[in-house]
């Protein structure tokens, strides 16, 4: 089986691995501190979804650590299997969580009064960051889907 | 080439179509019926992506049409290729449009006075059948992507 970079057991891997955690740790923090965020039900779903990513994320990424530093173990298509449609059912919810908070602090921006200004942009920041570990969630998604049928 | 049922050109697939077209257009009434939607970003998003979908999927209703009941004509794979990631760019947003609608509708429920019960109702119908249609386009490419290797 040739070398597929992205695939699991990859440095890229590893790489893509450590972004989804930066991403979804930095959004976690933005929404998280010192904010009462649970008034509103779409930055709940948000907090939940990150908090469902970082331990997946890095699970994963010591899986890699130890692939690529240690010894090549051999692909399994049971693991594999698994490891895409985690990647993927992730992906799809971080994307919905992420909508689902920009919508919501495009709204509260545009009725005066209910975040000041510094409030929202922290909101804003913080679905950012899951827009990008949406991204990076889903191109460990496709790049093992890509492998699976090779293993 | 076995028959797969679901892809391109399946009595499957027509019935697939049809229900993204009917659950798209009644998301578009639900929305847009004597309802000012254009102040909300949320809801013009889905309004946009709606109006997206209803032409993808008729078009390919009337492949579906045409290959039932007239003649098969052979799978090419560069239109099943762009078939497969139009499905699946389509049902993203569909994804990202009926999350954040939802969300904003959960909210303008929670502060009163923003929309009255019966409003929010509708947007919130609104939002379950681009749920919907977001669900029967997913089935849509990954039948279609099942097929792909084999064409």
């Amino acid at each position: 089986m040739e070398e597929l970079p992205g695939a699991l057991g990859t440095s890229a891997s590893l790489a893509l691995r450590l972004g989804q955690a930066i991403f979804a740790v930095a959004s976690l923090l933005f929404m998280c501190l010192d904010i009462e965020f649970y008034s509103y039900t779409a930055f709940c779903f948000l907090v939940t979804i990150m908090g469902l990513v970082i331990p997946w994320s890095l699970t994963l990424a010591v899986v890699d650590v130890f692939s690529v530093f240690v010894k090549r173990p051999a692909h399994q298509p049971g693991i594999l299997t698994i490891v895409v449609i985690g990647d993927w059912v992730l992906s799809l919810l971080s994307l919905a969580a992420s909508c689902s908070t920009a919508s919501v602090t495009s709204l509260l921006l545009a009725s005066e009064g209910f975040c000041g200004n510094k409030l929202c942009t922290r909101y804003q920041l913080s679905a950012a960051m899951a827009f990008l570990s949406w991204f990076l969630l889903l191109s460990s998604s496709l790049f093992n889907l890509w492998l699976l049928p090779s293993v």
